[in-house]
């Protein structure tokens, strides 16, 4: 989007937490591959991502993220914790956070026993419990194994299986309202970062809402830099990077590749 | 080491917290490896890691994470942020954490002098910001690039890049002082875990000090789960395995693998 389409309104900067709920990505047993893949798709909507933490199937410490960032943030996503057996605390948890109470909601009721009568799986009492929502939380639509996820005021509660999360994001972008995009440029340079420092701080300062971040590679031997642009102003987006080009270029630094 | 071998002192529990610094995890840009690596390498020193915070490159919640979390932890380690460059403001931050004085250390600032004379390079004054470190704090070495990492009390700070990190870490295990060993075992169930949910929620009552979890898993169309059983104890966690296994067999349940 040009600055020129841009309006007022999307300038709004909206942010989110993530919350990864499980012993088993803490204990290095599992590779979480949701902050990534939520990283990228809150961009896409137009969400800043501001903070993740990963904690474990522990009621107090669930309790204790849950309120602290749905207050500083306009979205917090949880995903974990959220099937059949009795680790699964999640919903429990989200319900005294809130302090509401949690029950059998009717509607996942019926999509669990449809479910499992389709599959001619026992509905048994383990089962039910994934039923078991806070009062007055909206369903999330889990389209792979039935059980849903649910939203309770702006947290949105989400299986940890990789591709049910993904499901469920799906499903709940209509209920995310996005602000100004967050833009990004980039220059590999093939130069190590001490050596442009003090140069991208003076430019840094030249272009304040143009945030500036330097991450030094290794490749092959050698030592390289991306030098990484955000803003969600195109216009200073664009000097900032043209103006950066231009310092390496009479530095005569490699421009080893531009994003 | 057997039950026997198992002194009383290894039988405390002692944990972590680690914080990872930095907007280019948060944005979806770089994908975090120093997670798995310190969750792996701590479980080794007898540490069981509680939590990790992914969280920006901005001062006060630098500030807020570290001393939420040395308080309540044994240890916290930190990745990213100690760079030449403007956004590398972890050292800064520490210093202001703990409310102490920071300046240029003489013994990082020889460090760095020898090095980048030997190499030929420009010691200039962004480079100079590498040699920042709280008054009181020890070095961490760094034998990979020279510009060291430091410890404030229980706090690690060290560096984002991973191949710097992973020798960091290495230099500062005789540092740590681990406790109890989490042992683990697993074993990989061709069932869904809505269909073991029950036993093993009795399981988990009859052994109050062994973890157990339930991950789901799908492969090339089979469902499956693997129950993860966890503890400190050697006698109950290989007694809840047996058990465990004896189960499944008289449920007729495919075991894929125990480990």
């Amino acid at each position: 989007m040009s600055v020129s389409e841009q309006k007022p309104s999307d300038l709004k900067i909206v942010t989110a937490a993530v919350i990864v709920i499980g012993d088993e990505i803490l204990s290095g047993r599992t590779k979480d591959k949701n902050m990534v893949y939520l990283a990228e798709q809150l961009i896409e909507q137009g969400v800043q991502l501001r903070e993740v933490r990963v904690i474990p199937d522990i009621e107090n410490e669930i309790i204790n993220a849950v309120n602290s960032l749905r207050k500083k943030f306009d979205y917090v996503f949880t995903t974990g914790g959220i099937g059949p057996t009795h680790d699964d605390i999640t919903a429990d948890s989200i319900a005294a956070a809130f302090n509401i109470e949690i029950g059998y909601h009717p509607e996942a009721m019926n999509i669990l026993t449809r479910h499992y009568e389709n599959s001619g799986i026992e509905f048994n009492e383990a089962r039910m419990r994934m039923a078991r929502i806070p009062e007055g939380a909206l369903l999330i639509d889990n389209p792979v194994s039935k059980a849903p996820g649910f939203q309770v005021e702006n947290v949105f509660v989400m299986a940890g299986v990789p591709i049910i999360m993904q499901a469920m994001f799906e499903g709940i972008i209509s209920r995310i309202s996005g602000g100004a995009r967050m833009l990004s440029r980039t220059i590999g340079a093939g130069l190590p970062e001490g050596k442009i420092a003090g140069e991208l701080g003076a430019l840094q300062n030249e272009f304040p809402d143009v945030s500036m971040g330097s991450y030094p590679f290794f490749r092959q031997g050698e030592v390289g830099t991306n030098l990484v642009l955000r803003s969600i102003n195109q216009l200073d987006l664009d000097r900032a990077f043209e103006k950066l080009k231009k310092i390496l270029q009479d530095m005569k630094v490699e421009i080893v590749e531009t994003t």
